[in-house]
């Protein structure tokens, strides 16, 4: 477990307030992480990180300061991103609970990052797009502006939750990734038109009820190869 | 969801510093908690309240300030209170996941309280003696020692996704019963021999994976509806 902790980077970029960089550090500290990289700080050494560090100044004394960001994400596996709300993205927007296992499966096979912008404006586009896997915290709709280092202990919360989780699949199995899920839900669909049982003028909810389905159990790769294997079978019966 | 968490009482007792108060105002708000109370504050109101509250100063404005504690559980009707380790305790210790959903439980049923302590000293004893619910937040046993507004942004956060939770069947589906569920195995088995993908002189582990897969979620009877219905359809085009 602390393997995968330790191979988590916390990304600030462009951090405004000092004070919430020393915050960062004891967030990351009380759930186990200490790879803390900086962005261009505004502010960085000062009193107020090191006051506000707490017992974490061995995190602090130990960041990374850069003046590029793909410093800071170069040799990673993984980069997840905070955002605010739903932008224009390719990838779906995960929750913090959601990422936290993404993370942590990807931490097996090397460094990942979660990247956080500025207090105020955020994380400009160019920098969101350098992510794989866009990540937003549950709030308020009508007030969901956390403070930056709030944000990182609930981001860092669930990593530790996650990586402390009894592993679902105590015999190891791979996690199917997000294209074989999308590609096992494609074949159904597919499947579901070839035998008429969809009818494509009247979908009903069919494709959505079955994401429900599978989205509430986490499939591993083998599963995701019994259920299409099984699904062609089923078709080439049919042709 | 929103009238439960109105229903939540953040109570602080004898907090040092006044920023933290402000800090804890925004945590509660960014999570849709409105009701802090103060017991004994060292410094309140203050400038950094205000300045870290952000846009939660109606929340800090709307604080109430007591001198005693049983003043702000009065009307309660459960009470939990962090605390940093298992100490002698008579109820056993919830993590916050656990005591997020508790607390909600019983928000049906009036207020709900969660008693944070001083951020030296922690809670004393008669004051968490108080509490039916003593609650910690999972951590680096090297380094535990959350910020207050920290923990409880964590507590927030727990009690919001709790009052989101779609229960799993939002739509107050009706679970499957044990006999559709063996039906639906029953009929996955067919179809898996009839379209030739499992060999009956050679079965694998098919449908004990099968059954691994989908004893994880907690199927209702319109998705076994729909997962026989897909089969049918399939096999139909077989004959």
């Amino acid at each position: 477990m602390s393997t995968r902790l330790a191979r988590v980077r916390i990304v600030l970029s462009h951090p405004s307030h000092p004070g919430n960089i020393g915050a960062t550090a004891r967030a990351m500290k009380t759930m186990g992480l200490d790879q803390l990289w900086l962005v261009e700080p505004r502010s960085f050494p000062h009193p107020d990180a090191t006051a506000r560090a707490s017992g974490a100044v061995d995190v602090l004394d130990a960041a990374r300061v850069t003046s590029r960001l793909d410093d800071a994400l170069s040799g990673t596996v993984l980069v997840a991103a905070l955002t605010a709300r739903r932008r224009e993205l390719s990838a779906p927007v995960r929750d913090a609970r959601a990422a936290a296992a993404e993370l942590l499966d990807a931490a097996h096979h090397g460094d990942v990052a979660v990247l956080f912008g500025n207090e105020t404006y955020g994380l400009p586009n160019e920098e969101l797009q350098r992510a794989q896997l866009p990540v937003t915290i549950p709030a308020n709709p009508q007030y969901a502006s956390l403070n930056l280092a709030a944000a990182v202990q609930i981001v860092a919360y669930e990593l530790r939750l996650a990586a402390c989780a009894p592993s679902r699949h105590a015999d190891a199995a791979t996690p199917a990734t997000w294209e074989e899920i999308e590609q096992l839900y494609a074949h159904f669909e597919r499947a579901a038109l070839d035998s008429g049982f969809l009818d494509p003028r009247a979908p009903r909810r069919l494709m959505a009820r079955l994401r429900r389905l599978f989205s509430r159990t986490r499939l591993d790769r083998e599963e995701v190869q019994i259920l299409r294997g099984m699904l062609t079978a089923l078709q080439r019966k049919v042709d």
